[in-house]
């Protein structure tokens, strides 16, 4: 019988790790003791610094199953992760993954998750180097920590905008947003390939990786964050650690065709879910104004994802606002995506 | 309002995190980015080598509440991934944190939790560099990925036990299991000052890291380990890892006085809970017969947990077996503690 079709507790715990390692990129010249110890042994590189992330996916909570394909579940745990490194102009190196799941779980199901997890992590050069496997006893949660490095000249934090700094988003928004509307509901008057687009980008997000060390490269990014709990919140949490404000163009700000054609469709605001939505993983940035035509010829020079001026930093005491072509405020929610409270959009 | 006792819905995912800082050793002089950004940015030191471990603890898995008093679990958390450092020989510098929550707990359950864990890392100069909070629709989560570093010379993997080592363990074994025992059960003919010493051994286990410095800084240890799936289970991983078998003399395992107590009050065999009860978080590791003596002197003179000679390393062939004085064998379970499937004892 093959052990794919067992349950997890049927080939117990060391029988999954054994099967599972050979389904993960584990092997790199940094990794001295990796999958299968309890502790992972890592060389790093004299004069450069260690990047440390994690963030967890929760069944219920962030996705449901049958609903998301395993192994794109496995690649969105890795990509959120990724898309933090990626905000720092970071290299991701080595990854730690911790499984929960009920016993009865078909082994192939973890395969295919830690399938997906895996070949994210190889498209950037990352390995897994360790983790955990247990028991839950109703549901799956997969818990990542992320591992890079970065130079230390070049490494980008949120604190560092500066009052006349230009503020670039890559890619567009709202898709994901579009996305989870998709999911929940049965949206019968939204095209077929439109719902696969927005629930796409919900499920696969793109982490910037080759966009954030361009940006970091360029010397003229002052603070960035990838946009994980909505545009405005994350302009938030970067306007907040820099000590400024900053105006948003709402005709700038580049909403997701697919985030577009599904708002209307239920007669919401694109923009609104482009502003709030979350779960984008596209990068925002505080530029120097004197940089920013060396940087599209870079981004244009390397066909990564285009990035686009949406607005301006400017002193804390003019708060956040996107404003209109005639000069009116976008009214919004009074506060962004948060885990504990209930969304208000 | 005290904020403490409200929810973490209430005061928010944000307000959280502003509250948990103040409870977290997070200042250090590696760290130049910590709690409150996505990723943590660490200074590591050239010439040493990065050591990272994760584990989790999951309410109804590996505790109950209100059962654990919440500061304790938060203790467990840090102590089980402590432990893995320890049997590497290593020096814990920085802890990530994942915590899922319902979203009605009170704050001031989760300000225990960290505290707990906080001070747990303080004592063995570790901070909290990161780490995330996420809303669990049912139970209490935590997730920690432990980061530390060790000497390239120094760092005992499981795999270099040879034959003819001595095999050692630091302190007694079984209090964890006879612990568990008295959790699950009400054993009314176990004296209160038993069961809580049992109970405190199963909640709040020490990490023997000064033990693990000591014996990595003899130059004599090959091989180490610690006692979390039970020594029979950790033992058969060290030999597995080393190409060699062991033989343990079942008069020499040092059997904790409490597991010793409960075990026979309720008809069990204590040396069964020493041999594969798991979760005692003790050292255990194959040794130079020749330098037994320097380290049983560095370990009195160090004041610490002592170890004693439990068995010796044998060939593979001779498997993995514990024998009593009269030579006949220990039977045990076909199978030590495992995350998935039953258990046998």
């Amino acid at each position: 019988m093959d052990p794919a079709s067992l349950s997890v507790q049927e080939i117990g715990e060391f029988g999954l790790i054994d099967r599972l390692r050979n389904l993960l990129p584990y092997g790199a010249p940094s990794v001295l003791v990796g999958i299968g110890d309890d502790v992972a042994v890592l060389r790093t590189e004299a004069g450069r610094l260690l990047l440390a992330t994690c963030d967890c996916q929760i069944e219920g909570v962030h996705f449901t199953l049958p609903a998301v394909p395993p192994s794109l579940l496995g690649r969105r745990a890795a990509a959120v992760n990724l898309s933090d490194l990626a905000a720092m102009g970071g290299t991701p190196l080595w990854a730690l993954v911790s499984l929960m799941v009920p016993e009865n779980t078909p082994v192939s199901l973890v395969e295919e998750i830690y399938r997906g997890f895996g070949e994210a992590l190889s498209r950037f050069g990352a390995v897994v180097v360790g983790g955990n496997t247990a028991r839950h006893p109703d549901r799956v949660v997969i818990d990542v920590t992320l591992l890079g490095e970065g130079d230390p000249d070049r490494v980008i934090l949120r604190s560092g905008a500066r009052v006349g700094d230009l503020i670039i988003v890559t890619g567009t928004l709202g898709a994901s947003r579009a996305g989870l509307e998709c999911l929940a509901a049965d949206l019968s008057g939204v095209d077929e390939p439109v719902r696969a687009a927005a629930v796409h980008r919900h499920w696969a997000p793109e982490p910037r990786l080759a966009e954030g060390r361009l940006l970091a490269a360029s010397g003229r990014v002052r603070a960035m964050i990838d946009v994980s709990d909505g545009l405005m919140g994350d302009l938030g949490h970067l306007c907040r650690a820099s000590g400024v404000g900053a105006v948003l163009y709402a005709d700038a700000v580049p909403v997701d065709p697919a985030c577009d054609a599904v708002a209307r469709t239920v007669g919401r605001d694109p923009l609104e879910w482009a502003l709030y939505g979350g779960e984008d993983y596209e990068l925002l940035a505080a530029v120097d104004p004197g940089g920013l035509a060396d940087i599209t010829q870079a981004f244009q020079e390397a066909r990564v994802t285009p990035c686009r001026v949406i607005g301006r930093i400017v002193p804390r005491e003019e708060g956040l606002q996107c404003v209109r072509s005639d000069g009116t405020a976008v009214a919004g929610p009074d506060h962004a995506w948060d885990h504990f409270r209930k969304e208000a959009l």
